[in-house]
């Protein structure tokens, strides 16, 4: 078996710093970098994509409602229009420190907020899914596992990867229960580690109501404003080598034979 | 002769609007966009890029200060490394939409106190001209004529163009009267189309201390933000047109052959 | 009879200008300042409270949610703790500039998405009416009529004013219809007048479905984004002058013997 | 001898928190609280107020340029009107929080870049102080010891307070070593009590150059930003203790009988 393991890495802003991305990179296959939205200043930007360039991984676009004070966490009722506007803008954004830092932009994957509506609402996800398209079809559209976004992606004929987490609990429903609930979050590494294994072997997950869930994963998202992410990471790394499950970026399609970027289409 | 006629767009925000884009767009062979630093949120770089690949004119990148309040004319004290990564954010998020409608960028300019400062600020002028040669070196570098800008331009071996104004005032050293000094804006259309002509046909400019000025132009800026911008843009080009000087965009170096966008180089 | 008019004011920001706030002044008896959330800088709260002041009309602080590219008008999850410590930050700005003019803050009024929010929810209008409380007693809360939030003023002890609008169609449930929908705003100068009207005198209002609803309302605002803003305000002004209804400002309730700003209490 | 001990403080934003308030407060008689410009979002305004208040410390404002992303550290080219307005925004909002937590807003000082601007530019400082004293005359207007902010308030007719610094190095001119330079913050805890106590027992400081400056201070400044800032408060405390040194608020000029906030003067 394989599975990718992601992180969202470049959450620092201006003088605030927030996790550690230096120590988590070494343990991920894939990092989302927040592209000023809802963190991450064009400074910050370039070095988290300088780092990750040179570490190997895969490298994503975390493109997020624009709320710096909430930190993408506050729903928004925008409309597709601006959805679509913003996703672009972002990914464009990341793509130029990509591209300078020689590497290419891999994939996009929607921050808090956006990524919760993003799972729920169809109209939504189809607005990110053309911005993703608009920019480069051979990216690689990430959203919640079995959730409306990676319909929209499949519908925008994308190739989409269905994420779970270690260490948010799920609702019956397969939603992830918000984080103003108790018990959202799996704080325990060992419990953490252990909900990544079954999903990654079995496809299954233990619900907060205490049933199991069939939920197909291909990507992990290892937190990394953890205090103890590094650890985490490095833990739940090691209990995969040990079930013999590769850790490996996600796979992007075989391109077809595209024009290059900017040349008019047709 | 020939000559680029120029035109600063997109500068609405929210809901807010400024200027009368359609109207000078029919006038003129290239524009520069705001990338939402001081004006142009996403939705408005979307609307407007579609606006100006559908006329076919030369699409740039108005790169900013972050500051919409000021309007990116407040100068601030960056360094290198902001300036560049700031440049390169702007010129990213700009060429997505872009890309996303069909057309490719062509050129940068800096905007207001950018702008200024680049023109005096060698090592400033440097870091603007890394990033849009790091983002790629077949753009086109817009700056004051004669300034540190297009200097720098040529140190980072890209292609630049001097840039003069119909309606700003130029002192005796080739930098533009302040717009805090009263005459800063020749606000007579026919005294600023008369500035123009002299300087497309015979390369000079009378100074507000009342000399002559030898003055290089390959592209002249119409101020988009004028209540009469319409008009003047069709009055400048009425005259050039009389004075047969061909209006057209800036020429593109012939680009090496090139790796694909993101594809890691050596 | 009498009744309040109001208006929205000081929607500048920077370089982008809404509004004709000097023509309207003269026809209202209040006013609601944007506070630099949704609109507003500085600059403009100083001019427009100075402005509003030598016209001698009621000043309010114009709350919203921090979104200048939305306007305030795009609803966000904020938690009751948030609502009031933006409330809370606002109204202090304002009053400060009010203050500094020799004036001083008499209402306070949400805007946009807030000002729907705290109609409809009860908790985040008891966060709004406990900010204005805090702030000072003898505030006036301004709201929809007949919605949660003059419901919640009362809760708080404050004199709280019902606003009807003369240019929005309501829903028969009392809401406004929503600015997405067709017929939301009443373009008309007659029609709106006569809706006005009918509100002021007889206390009833015609909703979009056509049955007629009764309306009790403290105050009518007079929007100051309409182009023809200044004109639609001397309309309905000279209507109720013809119908013999007082137009002033709202009255503060007698203020309690109260300690000096910034005494402690108790 | 007396000394007032002052501490930066607030200066978290949304998700990202810098500083250790609590820890700090305990060994500092007065604290300056960021308002929102260069960090400090309402919330956090909020609860480090309520904190301050408790904690019985004296309670000013951090007045700042508005650049969240540069911390309020980048020089910006703004007018006296605009830094009237800024400042007199920023007093009001926090004066809000002051009063709903039953305590009195105590000083004003400005900070980083604007703190260096006004220390230099005696036009800006003018514009500072009239806003503090439009606001409330009886405030303390708090500056960098010998420079123009002090004079202009002093022409202000305002109570102001020379502020000396125990971790930052001195130039002969009285000016602090920039930031840029090696060098500039005294990292040793022992050199920086030692800095402190010369300043406070004997008015007297070693600059960078070797030199000996005569240098009266009412106030010094603890940085809250410091890893070790709650160790070095303790330590300068006790060291100041030792010396016999009465650690206590600035006092405020006895206040002429004003007329209440809002009423309208003459």
């Amino acid at each position: 078996a394989t599975i990718d393991l992601n992180c969202d890495m470049g959450e620092s802003f201006g003088a605030w710093t927030m996790g550690d991305d230096a120590s988590v990179l070494a343990h991920v296959s894939s990092v989302n970098i927040a592209c000023g939205f809802h963190a991450g200043d064009p400074d910050t930007m370039r070095r988290t994509v300088d780092l990750a360039a040179r570490a190997n991984v895969a490298i994503g676009a975390h493109v997020s409602l624009p709320d710096l004070q909430g930190f993408g966490r506050r729903e928004m009722r925008v409309s597709t229009d601006e959805t679509y506007a913003m996703t672009l803008y972002q990914i464009g954004a990341l793509a130029g420190f990509a591209h300078a830092a020689g590497a290419r932009l891999h994939h996009v994957k929607p921050h808090g907020a956006l990524y919760n509506m993003a799972a729920r609402d169809a109209a939504l996800a189809d607005a990110i899914a053309r911005a993703v398209r608009d920019f480069d079809p051979a990216l690689i559209l990430v959203g919640l596992a079995g959730s409306e976004l990676p319909r929209a992606g499949e519908r925008a004929r994308l190739a989409v990867a269905h994420e779970a987490f270690a260490d948010r609990r799920y609702e019956s429903d397969g939603s992830l229960t918000p984080r103003r609930e108790a018990g959202a979050v799996i704080e325990h590494i060992d419990a953490a580690v252990a909900q990544a294994l079954a999903i990654v072997r079995d496809g299954i997950v233990t619900t907060r109501q205490g049933g199991t869930l069939a939920l197909h994963a291909d990507t992990i998202c290892v937190h990394g404003d953890r205090t103890d992410a590094a650890l985490f990471a490095r833990r739940l790394r090691e209990a995969l080598d040990a079930a013999k499950v590769l850790i490996t970026p996600l796979a992007m399609k075989p391109s077809p034979p595209s024009p290059a970027m900017g040349e008019r289409v047709g």
